[in-house]
């Protein structure tokens, strides 16, 4: 799309008084984030780069950059910190990076609720707001660097879905302001379910200018390590401590052996070959949480309170796709699985089916009010033809497998087109020019539209409507 | 038990120091709770008294009751506020009742946990602890005057129960001290699981003197009450809100036609023939929460903040049993079930069964990690045996009924012989003075007891284990 005769110089300068970069190596840093984690994406993605990195300041500096990506029909990809794992930030057709690094103010912070521009890092968030009680209600095991703009962008849930459950869900997030690609870009607020038009939309309909975003109670967290003999035992754990209603959680991890081997810097506390669950748990459930650890036979081998925990690494970076990165850390030809098991019966299946050729690593969240055990399994990669074949066993046995070796939306955690966020696109970002590539609905429509008059492209979208609902109902 | 001889003078005076209370208006009045809710009730407490009030200050002022109730071989039975429902706190063989009112000391108030003597007032407890932003974790309706002693000795859950399950949910209650009537009485302290042995257990098997109870995030509790036009909308409207996790919430309740006719304070907000939620919601979540309401068709007319709703009458105190209060003050024909429907489809079945005369009150509680409808039905009573018919009728389509209909513990909502307390009550209350007549195991074993020899008694102690283990295994 970005054709080779594109002007840059020209381009560049009309990002005058803004941050600009255009250093190859800065550049290449500034295009990627860890799709490495993915052996199927690795050499898709390698060689992505942007032409040039804007860092706005504003939300009238964010609506020059439209505008002058508009007005030269340039790629734009938005991007946070780039702790994503699929490509989501990552240019397929290079063009103008916004790095919303500057775009980090804490408009304010009440009890139970705050506003926020797009690029304010996560752990600083909580920083400033534990100081009134409130902190994120959710996060990824990246929060330290992650931004809460790109977590909602590219994000789903994390630490703090076990209670709050996913971001997609109502009232996780309040509102947000977006600037629009249009012949004259603008800025829009979208409250309540209208969130939902650019909520992880990978920014291929809206660059976030601001957010409005619920809080959570900050209660003191201490951090546990309980170690089973019995894998199935450390699950059951999981699944019982989950729905435990008087037991206040912000974590439950159960990974099994041997992945506990790969945490070399918690190596002192974990003995050789068991399983363990990683768990954030309210000082004050301490004593009750003792007597569920007795009853499923576990032994509390790590803890620290939470005055102790805030010093050090938190055991949360041992969790989520944190527990990936610290295997591949020990043998980077591992990769990793999403899954929504929904039951431990086929977490029990898959256990048996596959040993030690898919490691079990679950994260428990709540998904509609229950807890479920999802899981971020540690694959041993031979090839992409025997990754479909574990993904395609899954789905077969009832598991949902949320694709993590894809940068299309749809093909992800979402497997059906969003009619709404695809609606939402063809007004705001009407020449497609927001992160290109990235969303299949869009590119169908197009390769639709190239070929046939535009009465026929409004049939193709009922078409899409229909097929939407398909999925909907099943 | 008590006999006729027994010299209520000399027991008086014994309690020198103590306030005691023999006037008969006042010694009827704190011998009874609410038991006329129940037609099958009423006749058979109605006349029953205690001899003598007592109302200690202090744990040492408690040993001393105990004591001299053991030297005098009288019954004691405790009482808080007495807003039981099912004569919990009714003797039934006479002797002394201990009121729990001036044991009302907050011991201290940290986050997220309080210890408190048990004649504390809920009402004054949250207002002390909001202060620095905490409160209960639940309460029943009656919590403006009932006390927190009271609560955990008959109580089972309420308002707040829609996030943190029931009382006896591990982890709603840490800590008991409970004074024990051996023959030199002393004070145990509980913690943990075994907190079960004297949990809901009608104080038949030891008398509180202090806990120590978890908290929860005060939130702004906004009230609200919405409207439907379709009965089973609005009990999916309540199972939605109650499964969508995004939404903070302390209370939904719904309420078929014509109950809401029967709440005369607020007629002037509801429509005839329409079927209502009322619920408390946190106020941060009102944006999404409106659009809940639209999804489901609901209308909402009625809407307090949490700053106008602390000035009233809060809304809770139309839900739980407090709406069964207003549907009897309007006709004293009316009483009421307890009901674990499970399933909204067993709701829709038995709406549709029993009409008229069995109008579903349901309040949504969390069991076991998830939120599940239970019932307040309000029935319109004709005979007991019609009453036991209806119970059944629930029973044999998979509903578990809560008998709100009898003063028997095991008959009750548990269901079966509870071993862990029978085996308390044995070891702490060797002479059985403690509320006697509530607890049938003890009423068992004591029959056999006085017919056999004590050789077989244990036989019959090893028969109530299997039975139990057969009710666990169900």
């Amino acid at each position: 799309m970005t054709s080779t005769t594109t002007n840059w110089d020209a381009i560049a300068s009309e990002f005058a008084g803004m941050e600009t970069i255009a250093d190859p190596i800065q550049l290449a840093k500034l295009s990627l984030d860890y799709y490495d984690f993915s052996p199927v994406l690795e050499p898709k993605l390698k060689d992505k780069r942007g032409n040039l990195v804007v860092r706005p300041a504003s939300e009238a500096e964010i609506l020059q950059v439209a505008k002058i990506c508009v007005k030269y029909k340039v790629p734009l990809t938005v991007r946070g910190a780039g702790t994503g794992n699929y490509g989501q930030c990552i240019p397929l057709e290079g063009g103008v990076i916004l790095d919303t690094t500057k775009m980090n103010q804490i408009r304010w912070i009440k009890p139970a609720i705050a506003c926020v521009e797009p690029g304010v890092k996560m752990a600083a968030f909580d920083k400033k707001a534990r100081e009134i009680g409130w902190e994120l209600r959710m996060a990824p095991s990246t929060y330290r660097t992650a931004t809460i703009g790109g977590f909602i962008g590219g994000g789903s849930g994390g630490i703090g879905s076990i209670t709050y459950g996913q971001l997609r869900d109502r009232g996780n997030l309040h509102a947000v302001r977006v600037v629009t690609m249009e012949d004259e870009p603008r800025a829009i607020e979208l409250r309540g379910d209208e969130v939902q038009k650019i909520n992880h939309a990978y920014g291929t309909n809206g660059i976030i200018t601001e957010l409005e975003i619920p809080l959570a109670p900050a209660y003191l967290w201490a951090e546990l390590i309980v170690t089973f003999d019995d894998f199935m035992t450390a699950a059951r754990f999981g699944q019982a401590l989950s729905d435990s209603d008087g037991l206040i959680k912000k974590l439950v991890s159960i990974q099994a052996a041997p992945i506990p081997s790969y945490f070399s810097a918690l190596q002192t506390y974990l003995p050789t070959g068991k399983h363990c669950a990683i768990v954030m748990l309210a000082e004050s459930c301490l004593e009750p949480f003792q007597h569920l650890v007795r009853e499923y036979n576990g032994q509390i081998i790590y803890h620290k309170t939470a005055q102790e925990a805030s010093k050090g690494t938190s055991l949360a970076e041992f969790t989520w796709n944190h527990t990936t990165l610290h295997a591949r850390s020990a043998d980077p030809s591992l990769t990793y699985l999403q899954t929504f098991f929904f039951t431990l019966e086929r977490v029990e299946q898959m256990y048996h089916h596959f040993g030690d050729e898919v490691m079990i690593h679950l994260e428990f969240l709540r998904v509609g009010g229950k807890a479920i055990p999802a899981g971020l399994q540690i694959v041993r990669y031979t090839s992409a033809e025997r990754l479909n074949e574990i993904i395609r066993y899954h789905e077969e046995q009832g598991a949902a497998i949320a694709n993590p070796h894809t940068y299309i939306l749809e093909d992800g955690g979402m497997k059906q087109v969003d009619l709404v966020q695809l609606q939402f696109k063809q007004r705001v970002d009407p020449y497609g020019l927001m992160n290109p590539g990235k969303m299949r609905a869009w590119l169908e429509l197009n390769s639709q539209q190239s070929t046939v008059n535009s009465q026929q492209s409004t049939v193709n979208s009922q078409q899409l409507t229909v097929n939407n609902q398909q999925f909907h109902g099943k």
